[in-house]
């Protein structure tokens, strides 16, 4: 079908003003405004095999949201909006199209937190967020977004709707069909409403900054802070000295640093306190007491403070500023093997790239290292560079994942079979095609093996 | 294939001494050693299509396991034992068929936990546990099995080995496909080993008894400790007056009730210490201070104390034992609709079958409901009554579920349609056709809707 046949359709389920061509080519872009505008435009595509792509606050970082060719971009904006709230169960349902930020901002306004917080929380969205499954600095303490979903509404290729918005902290009646939505990256069907699980807030938090002399000392303060702090432990942080010296310096504009910038890594942990038990900083330094390994420390626990130590961790985006090329990665192993698989991308790289200058940081606990390779020019290649430096690298340690967080979009489609065995991904395309078999849900997003 | 046949082809597989014929019939049960095993026997059966069911402890309660016809039983009984152990994670692998009471005890002696716990731990298996779902008495702070999972392996109905057992707490890589494993009763493959989260222990706890004149009491109160307790907060349950009354008489023997029989309804919680901040009793008895609408109340902080407490609420087996026919039912809805659910079912029984005395608890901030129907006679058209009373009361409410923790299995096939939709059942029953094409795994189990 050409554009000029689909185009009424669409203004037919969800009305002139919500179908846009898109500025930079002759692609559509519609804007349902309920689930059953949804259901309609996608039982049209399905019906003739049009290809769609669902747009969520298109800040995801693998590619996931490109338009192309003759596709239709199906925008989930107008499905925005708190929809229900339960304080007893402490659950919200939203519109999947809500910003992630609007969601804390409602939770704040009933004392109450959601635990799903990163960087893009004013542009993401929450359907964005669970296609993605994203993470973010306190999945230490409140999981994925996968354990912070209590319900979900998809619309399936076909028009049909599955619904399972109750919220049943127990409902053992078959397949928890939302776990397959959570990570499916819009190929599974549209999401259109969840529920979300909110927790309380912090009463007090602080934050402390250590400086470690190996990964070893950083494992054994990691598992103390974990076994004497539990759950009232939200972030812990991993920096290696190049991030901090030179996101440090960057975020604090100059101040001095609240540590010296010799030390081969810094953690930075940010506790809450018990409410009715200790204050954070009781608790924290509890947790460090008689520890005689870390040669500097820093505690904050004003709000001022504290922010200062999490602009630093924060300041990737200074490291991107201040180089003409930088690409960023997101892996996945086991804390155990951080210090030989970076020490192995600084090898790779010095033989492949000596001119790059490489920043790595990541979330300690949850075996996530980021990082960040940089070039005072463009890098030619850039994509063998990478294949051989970053992702055959970890190919070495098994477990790992060439995806963290961020999900396979179009981007790290190739490098899949390096996280996943050919039965798995053969699986994955077999569901794929249960749920959407004539192929129209981001058919640019592909779950290859290594054969393919 | 007639069973001698059949026969020496699974002697083949897993050798002549662990093909057994079943007491009670002419079917047989293979015992495989090694996944390699299991998937040999699965490879078989699906290539000549033999139906098979999978055993693990036997102890699941809707019938899962019935071996009827020509039936294959295919026991997990020695795929048991740990298999590797990483204390930096924090986590366990182990065989599908090790028990949950071994995993205790393995956790126990690393000074950690296993967060799942419940009456049948020492006869049910690990891969029991996932394919229910189970829940059990600390659902409120450590969630069902699901949440305690962090790796799968399943051997798929065509001898496919499914494997993700690298235990990243990260790895958008795709779908979770171990999550359509869980709960799913052993119709898309058998669990043949898993990876288990484990943390740290108790270091104190206690126990308190709380007598309440309404639920709204109750609701304001378990709102108060999960607020004021949060994740110190280890079970929560609730228990209505007759139930209380006639369990803690046969529980007890006859020593005193630690409080009077007469209030409409107990609830029994169990917080935490901790640890580095205030003891369990402290916290409880923080909590609940200032509430002025508590009639009565006891607390246990010794061992002994706390177990005397817990044997009033774990004393269904003594009311089972003391009527000749008892029926025990598992639904889940919301906490704020128990008492009209609770007082239906009385009207309903009231109507159809005056002499029955029904007894009522549940797990009250998990939204379920747990309730035995007695009678000192056999009941005539127990189904019958069962649906105009149980589940046809239970559907007025929305959410709810004709299953909390235990699984659909035979015995709630029928009731299904009631807490998932037409859109749903088809999708499970698509999604359960991609991965056993042929129908081999347990297909006495169906997921049938209405229509069907
Ligand atoms: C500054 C910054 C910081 C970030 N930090 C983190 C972080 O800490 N942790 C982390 O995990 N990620 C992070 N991200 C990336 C993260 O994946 C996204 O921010 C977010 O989850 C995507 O939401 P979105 O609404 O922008 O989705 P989009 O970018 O619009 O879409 C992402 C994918 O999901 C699909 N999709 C979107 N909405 C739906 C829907 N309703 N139904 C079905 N499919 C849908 C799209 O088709 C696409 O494939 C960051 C990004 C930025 C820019
Ligand atoms: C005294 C008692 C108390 C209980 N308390 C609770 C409770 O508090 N909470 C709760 O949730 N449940 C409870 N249960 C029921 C619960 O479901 C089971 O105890 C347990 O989870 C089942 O494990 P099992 O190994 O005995 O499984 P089985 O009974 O052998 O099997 C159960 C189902 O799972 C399938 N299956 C078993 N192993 C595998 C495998 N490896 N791969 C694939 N499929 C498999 C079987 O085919 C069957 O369909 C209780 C039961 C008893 C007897």
């Amino acid at each position: 079908m050409t554009i000029e046949e689909i185009r009424p359709a669409l203004e037919a389920i969800v009305g002139a003003a919500h179908v846009l061509s898109s500025p930079d080519g002759p692609r559509l872009v519609v804007r349902p405004g309920t689930t059953d505008e949804v259901s309609g435009c996608l039982a049209f595509a399905n019906r003739h095999s049009i290809p769609v792509v669902t747009l969520g606050g298109l800040t995801g970082l693998v590619r996931g949201t490109e338009l192309f060719g003759n596709v239709v971009g199906i925008s989930t904006e107008r499905l925005n909006g708190v929809l229900d709230f339960d304080p007893l169960r402490r659950q919200v349902t939203v519109g999947a199209g809500i910003k992630l930020e609007e969601v804390h901002r409602f939770a704040e306004r009933h004392d109450l937190r959601y635990g799903v917080n990163f960087g893009a929380r004013g542009s993401c969205s929450i359907g964005g967020n669970i296609a993605t499954n994203a993470g973010g600095n306190s999945v230490l303490r409140f999981g994925m977004t996968r354990a912070n979903i209590a319900g979900l509404e998809a619309v399936l290729a076909d028009g049909r709707v599955l619904s399972d918005l109750g919220g049943l902290v127990k409902n053992n009646t078959g397949y928890d069909l939302k776990q397959l939505f959570i990570g499916s990256e819009g190929s599974l069907g549209i999401i259109t409403k969840a529920v979300l699980k909110l927790s309380r807030p912090s009463v007090d938090t602080a934050s402390v900054l250590l400086a470690l002399d190996s990964l070893d000392d950083a494992l054994a303060v990691m598992s103390v802070l974990e076994l004497k702090c539990g759950v009232s432990l939200l972030a812990m942080e991993i920096m290696w000295n190049r991030y901090f010296k030179t996101a440090g310096a960057l975020a604090l504009r100059g101040s001095p640093l609240p540590l010296a910038d010799h030390h081969p890594l810094y953690i930075l942990a940010q506790v809450e306190g018990a409410g009715n038990g200790p204050s954070a900083e009781d608790l924290v330094l509890g947790a460090l007491e008689g520890i005689d390994f870390i040669p500097d420390s820093a505690l904050a626990s004003s709000q001022a403070q504290q922010e200062a130590f999490w602009s630093i961790r924060d300041g990737s985006e200074y490291i991107e500023a201040s180089h003409p090329t930088v690409l960023s990665f997101d892996v996945s192993m086991r804390p155990q093997d951080y210090s030989t698989y970076v020490a192995g991308v600084e090898d790779a790289l010095s033989r492949r790239l000596p001119e790059a200058i490489s920043y790595y940081f990541g979330h300690l606990a949850d075996g996530n290292v980021h990082f960040m390779i940089a070039h005072d020019n463009s890098i030619d290649h850039a994509d063998e560079i990478i294949e051989a430096c970053v992702y055959e690298t970890l190919s070495v340690y098994w477990p790992s994942s060439v995806s963290a967080e961020h999900g396979i979009g179009l981007e790290k489609a190739e490098h899949l079979w390096r996280s996943r065995s050919e039965e798995e991904i053969a699986v994955m395309n077999a569901v794929r095609k249960t749920f959407d078999p004539n192929g129209i849900l981001n058919p640019h997003i592909q779950y290859r093996s290594r054969l393919d």
